[in-house]
């Protein structure tokens, strides 16, 4: 896509949050006229400063737009922003490019790739892995369902934040790919604490035993991630607890509607019960240590 | 250690194994003289033909070596090499250093330590990780359990065959990192066949969703390897099934003795037994997927 491209291309954005807010930058950086829109209108205010159109309504937004992305944080907020009345779908110009970076599974994407196509338009499901960090870095992994003519037109945007982009398949594929991606990301987090809480229980020393892992077959990226910030104590917000109940519920249903038994899923989802229960819901991942840690003895004599 | 100090070191070696049979390539290599000791001596006829010294007993290879190293399958084995009337224990010249590869827990390892220590001797409790290719290729990681002169004088030793060599602490600790470290491979490995069985069940393409697992946080090492052969159908003899059974009951009495909570080791575990019972004992530990794969349904009309 060269510069006049770019320069007719207008492209629209729905969800600033802490993913929506930095991939609206790498797209606008690129020369992209962006048109955003959010619940809260006050998220818009650092990309109006940097010359974003703040839409009114989602419809205004789908109405002038060429391709219309969103990252939401439910189910129902992509259902709502895409097929409601005053909704994206119902908006939009045929030919119009959608693209939902949402984790959504796959039977709701599905719905809105039919709804699209009942209206003349192109639909990807494309939820990403990496995080805010990846985000902020323009890094992230995109794995993206839906017809390839549609894929190949959303790469340049796509291009601008992520640093690997794969085409599944059809329409569902994406979101799929991303659900076995959070059972396994789920399962290595909670297997970290399991093992590191053992670990320290053991006595043994975590920087060392961090050495060996990184080099041994028990290494996973959720280990590494996990221990770095158990090391310096960071367990506070990053990957908080309680977004991987709806990532969870997802995988369930999918296991649910095809006969998959889930049986490491099933533990770790019950290890994410109970840490939210003792109230570690708004926390890191890398939090669950403390689930698996002694309770601290308070000294009341 | 120069050529010299080589030259003066004798070796001896128990154990010869898919592991010990290339460790001791790598010893003999570097020009140490190498003496070894096999309960089925046909297995030292490949060591022999390159100049080794093929030792009668246990007794004998002890009284005649200044390191002595072993590689065995089972703490049994262990127990009866080191510390039976006619072991290694019994037989060392005082200074003599002793190195069990084997994972044997650490209270085993420590009881060796200690009757080592009552007779003079030097020991580390040093299991490896890495498996045959990485023994193959001398890439071993070694993480050695003793104390700190004990370790430095195996380290040229070592060197020969491992990559990454950590010292953890006192001896006890290279076994407990070593079942850290089986309890993230075993989970992983059984998250990575429950993960890849959904994947086929959903229809999705394993090549490209491996491209995407790889830069994505459910990455792990083991779920490459699995992937790897899973792909080309490659699911017999490599890391097999029924010899987690035995770690995974070490890593169980860990966790009992210091009262740690294990419960993804526990359904990996289950997932094990069931694998077992259905067959797949002897099989790499990338057969799980044949567990969480729908039964093929003959046709028998």
């Amino acid at each position: 896509m060269d510069d006049s491209a770019v320069a007719r291309t207008r492209v629209g954005f729905i969800g600033l949050g802490r993913m929506g807010l930095p991939i609206c930058r790498h797209i606008m950086r690129v020369g992209y006229e962006l048109t955003v829109y959010n619940r809260s209108p006050t998220k818009a205010a650092p990309l109006r400063a940097l010359g974003a159109i703040v839409a009114p309504t989602v419809r205004y937004l789908a109405e002038h737009c060429d391709v219309v992305l969103s990252c939401l944080d439910s189910v129902a907020a992509s259902e709502q922003v895409f097929l409601d009345e005053g909704g994206v779908v119902a908006g939009a110009r045929p030919g119009t490019i959608l693209i939902d970076h949402s984790t959504i599974g796959p039977e709701t994407a599905r719905s809105i790739g039919a709804a699209a196509r009942g209206r003349g338009l192109g639909f990807l499901d494309a939820p990403v892995s990496g995080g805010p960090e990846g985000a902020e870095q323009g890094t992230l992994t995109i794995m993206a369902g839906g017809e390839a003519g549609v894929f190949e037109r959303a790469l340049p945007i796509l291009g601008t934040y992520g640093a690997t982009i794969v085409r599944m398949g059809e329409v569902g594929t994406g979101s799929l790919t991303k659900l076995v991606n959070q059972l396994l990301t789920f399962v290595h987090g909670a297997a970290a604490a399991e093992a590191l809480g053992l670990a320290e229980r053991a006595g043994l020393d975590l920087r060392s035993l961090g050495e060996v892992l990184r080099v041994s077959f028990g290494q996973s990226r959720m280990l590494e991630r996990s221990l770095a910030r158990v090391l310096v104590g960071n367990l506070e917000a990053g990957a908080a607890l309680r977004l991987y109940a709806k990532d969870l519920g997802l995988v369930a249903d999918v296991g649910e509607r095809i006969g998959a038994s889930l049986p490491l899923t099933d533990a770790a989802d019950r290890v994410l019960s109970e840490a939210v229960a003792e109230g570690l819901g708004d926390r890191d991942i890398a939090a669950l240590i403390l689930h698996f840690r002694p309770p601290i003895e308070i000294d009341r004599s």
